[in-house]
């Protein structure tokens, strides 16, 4: 399955407790679309959080992130990796 | 150890050699700075690279990156990660 990063801007001051609730909240419906949010990491002083996934497709990235109220600003394929 | 995600623009057309061998000049002197790259990926649609890293600084991180000859446009510290 295709791997994505995607990338949330404009999220200072975001505290753990903000991340991972974000996070369950896509863990919980991301079955919808087929999708694995596997790891996320944030900068709370610049406001951006990156999110790795597996997924069929960026779309069904953008639409579990849309669906639980925090909209990706960029989702990248990335078929490379080391 | 801090972790760091590190972000390279401007990457367009990258190949899996291309990031394998800078990862590999990465790895090859990452040591003398204390950091250790985890993980990258790139989007070579977009020129876009994402490294996971531990370092003691996001200098350490820059430092490595531009004695390899890629140095990083953003280092960002991701104090928190689900």
């Amino acid at each position: 399955m295709p791997e994505f990063m995607d990338v949330h801007h404009n999220m200072k001051g975001l505290t753990k407790e903000d991340l991972k609730a974000a996070h369950d909240a896509d863990l919980a419906i991301q079955g919808e679309e087929n999708v694995v949010f596997k790891s996320a990491w944030a900068d709370p002083e610049a406001g951006v959080v990156y999110c790795l996934s597996e997924a069929p497709s960026a779309d069904a990235v953008r639409r579990i992130h849309e669906r639980t109220g925090h909209p990706a600003d960029e989702v990248h394929p990335v078929p490379l990796a080391v």
